[in-house]
């Protein structure tokens, strides 16, 4: 790695600048009209580094939609909960499938491919539904702990529009129930599920509360171990098989880092021992990644040399 | 990254004696009568580094058939031949899927997920055809030249196994040729796939040939480029993401390297900036990967903390 | 057709006995505990004709679950309701797929292939839902009319059973709600699906009740007009390429019949101007048909010479 | 039903005629040159009954490309040489797939689901193939004899086209013949299947050679059987489940009569216990079969109440 961090701000600058004189930038998400509503024109990028750096440009303090950004967070909830038991009921591969496919759900008999595509957030849902008293309440105080930023909290809108148009994931979840592996009732995981996709967060408290994945599961803010070494190692790598839907294998071919992409627009980028980036766009390609946010982070990875291949 | 490299002999030969006192050690290929006779007990590991160190433990030097390992070496060449339009033909992606999975060639219409499943290094073969006018020489005298070693050679017995069995590889290939997707003659494609499969090579000879992966792109032994630093990361991604068949996903998991396995029981494995291990042993497990292969390079990767994530 | 109806029921007796004494007749439908009770030596067969003609034998006023059998009431009901306009929400073709596959449903983007899988039936439910201010009453108040018998009712037991284990069937309705292809809530349907599948009838009934199939849609019972010949002729068409599950074409292959069968054991079987043959025994096959049913039917029709073919 | 077969040459013309009049009637099949090059505006239509009546009109003598027609003739000559054997390497379901796919042939571990796709034609072949020591020769013998018309041909231009096109049909050769289900070279199977495809016949020819099925499988312009009674009943038993491609269905709800269909742009259906019809105009709907042909036999079964339904 050459990360020469000089003029660290200006590259991220001319970075989202170049972006924003672009014309084609995909469609935002419209299968909810709360998230159809955001203004395509908004970006912001921020970079965090476990030695307490920070820069943010653009509207890197606006925040939006997480969405499957979301699945981190529950992953790693869970893997501390259960701890390698949880393995037993979602597996670790690349699924080659998009997101929500139904169809490798039934193939595999109700274990899901991996815990970052929808099957396996809601079945991490129902682990977290089982595993705590309260666990919506459990999950912000999470991301408020990790972000060190008790200003995060729940778009109630964008759940009730989650809720009104998740049939699809509740046929996914039935399915998984239908081979007994769900342990809740369904209705109560999927208001779980669907609320941890609504939580709204910008670019700086991402970047910030994903520290420990590219720390040794350390989050440098205030020196606590979020996680242990290995599970830090393996959330990383279930994130660069698995965390950019169905064009993982392009992101880690051409950028080469775990991270992970909402249909919100948000993009988060691990890179181990040294930081993490997050950059964010509503609009959308077809796999359902924030156009500027892939460039950007490509433009990024390439100038400062990150790719962990 | 703790690579302690002090006592490197003797780390590896533990691990590998280790190996050798389990029981349970999966089952040698035997789809052809050629693999099936290799003597099971049979196991040795080398690990090379950028700088030159090399160390090599059991049967290192014996050599073996490296099947799917010659995918990789197969795809360098492509890449060197025609370079990005190559990613026009075959995608990169995980596959989620049996290496061998017709399934998806057909929902993909014709384009294989990537180049290291079958139909994508029978794809590869198709390109090496069409664009050496011998590719068969081509590729041995790739191997020998970066690898250093003129002793390398192709098992006709293993060719003429494959070749009889080699039905389900011709209706991939000419699934492929529906779809408009292979340019030679079907025959002459799987002749040179077989081939390149047939080729025997001992632990050194592959940990040494592979360095350049994890050199930029750069082989240590004479200095010479085999291919870009982009290139090199490339690779080293498709590894990372689908190299040890439908097990990739636990292995990035659990291992965290670039590898790939090949059913004649060995495994390489890139670890970026400091060298490649290679180790080898014929039972293999459900996925088709060796079990003590798995098992020793992932010891080695606790031991020397190698996990690039 | 050679129908010889002299010693109609020593035929009758002889088929059903010479089934009482194999010993291999497969397993009572388990997967629910409320059919598993049954007791698997009960057997009945019946044959009502369209001149008035009615024999039964063996256990054929014994109650039993119609299960499946039900979905050809539903589809009556709707094609009366709706008409044509049904075929844009369902489709006609043979599935070659189990009854409950969700992946054909995926892939046919919400539209079921034909109105006897589960998927078909309930959407079917939704039709009548919407249709009826009371579709669970309407659909008794059916049966008991075309039967001619008002001893017909609902196993509240079994619909309990049944709810309490449809998570598969309501993962089924929930994808096709995603695909804006129901159209009132989902638990509604169910209840209304689990409701029909859980009435219980006799083989005496159901051979009575279905005769205006086999009459060109008049019931000869009471000459009245249940649907129209065209409609009569398209219920059998489907009952011919998709009654049987996934062994359809082996029983139009075997015997030549439209038929439908239920995981209660129940088969009827059409006979286009002449009459409807029903046969009654728990055990199953692996597709779900009873054994001693199929085999009844085949004789029967063997014998009599019924094959439509 | 109330076959009224006065004036049976006069519906016959206005049910042509009324054809000819519509304009949207689908395109030409341009897979291979020489179908692509058929004057689309031809169009004939035959009927002939057991009891040796004949009528023809329109172009019923211009002799066109019989395509998958040929997969009846080749499933009686294999059913008449193996026997009961040949159903345990050939099913006899509905494929509800496309008519070439691969995708069901891989899930069912090579065992074709019926003999009208062309993976279950292939396998007919094979069995052709190994039994007859001149199979193509065979062939056209069989049905110069049922047709009792020696002026039956191969065009060999078709035959060049279809093997030069033909590398889908490889593919589910080679698939096949990878589970064991291919006993002869594939080379020599797909001559064989691509010969029987390139068959040209008229439609008096198809619809006097077919009179057997009609007729308990007795051919009665010279009152030989060309099969058993029960092997007649199950060919038409297969063909109303599956002749039509993926719109049997709604060819057996709409029509209601065993058919197959060709893409030359042929439609045979047998009427049990009648005759045969056989229409062709060459312009096909996107299932692959004939528009006018559609039309003109759903239009006469319509008028002669010919549903075995």
């Amino acid at each position: 790695m050459n990360k020469d961090l000089s003029n660290l701000r200006e590259k991220l600058q001319a970075l989202l600048l170049a972006q924003r004189d672009k014309s084609a930038r995909g469609n935002v998400a419209d299968y909810i009209p709360a998230l159809a509503e955001v203004d395509p024109n908004l970006m912001g990028a921020a970079i965090a580094t476990i030695d307490g750096d920070f820069v943010g440009v653009g509207d890197y303090q606006h925040a939006f939609s997480i969405q499957s950004i979301s699945k981190v967070f529950g992953l790693v909830m869970a893997m501390n909960r259960v701890g390698d038991a949880l393995w037993q009921r979602v597996n670790m591969e690349p699924s080659g499938q998009p997101f929500n496919s139904i169809i490798q759900l039934e193939w595999e008999k109700g274990i899901p491919r991996n815990p970052v595509i929808n099957a396996g957030a809601i079945l991490i849902s129902d682990v977290l539904v089982s595993h705590y008293s309260a666990s919506k309440l459990a999950f912000i105080s999470f991301l408020r702990t990790i972000a060190n930023d008790e200003d995060i909290h729940i778009d109630h809108d964008v759940f009730q529009s989650e809720l009104a148009h998740g049939n699809r994931n509740a046929a996914l979840a039935y399915l998984m129930k239908s081979f007994n592996n769900i342990e809740a009732e369904v209705p109560d995981v999927l208001e779980h599920y669907f609320t941890q996709c609504s939580v709204t967060m910008n670019c700086q408290q991402l970047a910030q509360s994903l520290l420990f994945l590219a720390n040794k599961g350390v989050n440098p803010l205030n020196n606590t171990a979020v996680c242990t070494r290995k599970e830090a190692h393996r959330v990383n790598a279930i994130l660069s098989t698995s965390g950019m839907y169905d064009q993982s294998g392009e992101f880690a071919f051409s950028v080469g880092l775990p991270a992970k992409s909402g249909v919100g627009g948000g993009i988060v980028a691990i890179v181990p021992n040294f930081g993490v980036i997050c950059a964010w766009s509503p609009p959308l390609n077809s796999f359902g990644n924030s156009v500027v946010g892939m460039n950007f982070i490509a433009g990024l990875a390439e100038e400062l040399g990150l790719s962990i291949y």
